[in-house]
């Protein structure tokens, strides 16, 4: 048994690497970052990673011992079990990196990897809006949509850790074309640039008087903020576009609602900044949409870590060992 | 240890209750089937199976000693942690039934209990198409649609016993109406009933020459299995109809899969007996409506155990506990 246990977590993102110490109770001790240097083909992320974790344990003068393990969440495809990186492109990694395996190396900690959208789903799940539960779903919606599943507790990474793409679900065979070569997936009505791009189109068609119309007509560079906004104060077009993105994503959490009955469905990302605003529309449309069943016990609520769910669901890699 | 030891299946229906003497190994030794008795209230059918169970074991010369246990499936709504069953009304069960503990009290044999989709998902997965795999989709295209998702090799029951409610989750919100008081439900155009509504509907604005058209028209008594042997034989209306179905199947299941990426996605029930001619048009769907990684790692496929995925199924109860 060690004394005082610890947990270290990471975040490792394409501009900043944020670090937490914790305690298994779910207390955080220490927090850092340090810009993620993505030059030199993305090679200097891991050795500055293994020199800050090394720093900071001298700086609080903390041995490697005291901490049960390392857990990271990065983007990219991850080999959750190896600890491999590959396809990590806002990292510049084109290429498998061994994360887990240089990590424990230089810091002699065990290290956990674990794909970010599944990591801030995690953190949500354990110290956020999933109030612990053991079956939660999680979306965030961001510069695309991304999702993680956690059944009895723990991530469902799929045959091929596919699990969770919510974001990539066929939501309107007839919709707009997205960046996967598919159409109609929710990320191309609910993500940011795909809250822009539905204003952008129906925009087109709208004759009446907006100040989200004239603002698109005068070439501003909007975004989803800016739609949600002019919603608030009562724009007709940002409402009808707020509209149309709500009732899209409450019905893709109906659908994942009834498919596997989580206690939560967390909706997290920049968009969900929003607020109550975004979250009573789409619970408006999940209610709809959704089997009534399932609606009695599966509650759509929004994250409430922000950005801190990333270190927290890293840390918790560890306690879902 | 119990030497030879053997699990009992037992798959409780509206009018049949079929038994199964299993081996671990997935071996079926012995199997008898009963009506069932859903009169008096659907009182006697539980003492009808304590009986039948007892009468068979003297009968084989086996001992209570010798099972492992006694896993069932049921319709209904399961508390699969007491097994007591409520709102069953094809049995006639309109208040709570104590399934296990009866039996367990009149066998001496320990007893699980399951929804009976479920139950033909454990089937499929554990001596099916599933090959054992640790994650699996099941849908059922019966008079509705009914689904199971095992991850990890558990059934995934969900906050309110809903989950793999696939047959409710809503496809079109412009469709038809559903029993369940929604609108454009799986269920209302992939199930045997919602198959022969797709065709009324489409028969009506069909002007060509069409053998399903006429026996409509002739206010034949038509079944779902009907349309799918007139589209075998290139009817065009019969084609067009299930292109519908099809195509709305294969976006349903391409839904499930990027959701939870098992390895196979099974379809089974009564409609599923149209074969490859099924399952090829549902493929093309979801090639079309899927994530390219996910198309890489979740197969369709049909169900081969026909009825004794109940039974099966049931007996791996024991198994999976």
């Amino acid at each position: 048994m060690i004394a005082d246990p610890k947990l270290l977590g990471i975040d490792l993102g394409g501009t900043t690497t944020k670090f937490a110490i914790m305690r298994p109770q779910g207390e955080i001790q220490q927090r850092w970052s340090i810009q993620t240097d993505v030059l030199n083909d993305g090679n200097n992320i891991i050795p500055n990673i293994i020199d800050s974790i090394n720093h900071h344990l001298q700086l609080y003068q903390m041995s490697a011992k005291q901490f049960q393990g390392i857990g990271i969440g990065t983007p990219g495809s991850v080999d959750y079990q190896t600890g491999m990186v590959d396809s990590a492109f806002n990292l510049n990694w084109d290429r498998p990196m061994a994360l887990k395996e240089q990590i424990e190396l230089h810091t002699n900690i065990p290290v956990q990897v674990e794909n970010d959208a599944n990591v801030a789903a995690l953190g949500e799940r354990w110290l956020g809006a999933g109030k612990n539960a053991d079956n939660v779903a999680f979306v965030t919606l961001g510069t695309g949509v991304g999702g993680g599943i956690i059944i009895n507790g723990q991530i469902v990474h799929g045959q091929g850790g596919s699990a969770g793409e919510i974001g990539h679900m066929t939501i309107n065979p007839q919709g707009y074309r997205c960046t996967c070569g598919k159409r109609g997936c929710l990320e191309t009505v609910a993500s940011a640039t795909g809250i822009v791009h539905v204003a952008r189109d129906y925009a087109q068609e709208y004759a009446g008087d907006s100040e989200l119309k004239a603002s698109l007509d005068n070439g501003d560079d909007l975004t989803a903020k800016d739609v949600f906004d002019l919603a608030k104060q009562n724009d007709p077009l940002a409402l009808k576009v707020t509209h149309v993105v709500c009732d899209q994503l409450g019905l893709a959490l109906s659908i994942v609602a009834v498919t596997i009955n989580p206690q939560y469905i967390i909706i997290g990302g920049g968009v969900s900044n929003a607020g109550d605003f975004l979250l009573q529309r789409v619970r408006e449309s999940y209610n709809r949409y959704v089997f009534s069943s399932v609606k009695k016990t599966t509650t759509l609520t929004l994250a409430t870590l922000g950005n801190e769910a990333g270190v927290i669901g890293a840390a918790s890699l560890i306690l879902n060992k």
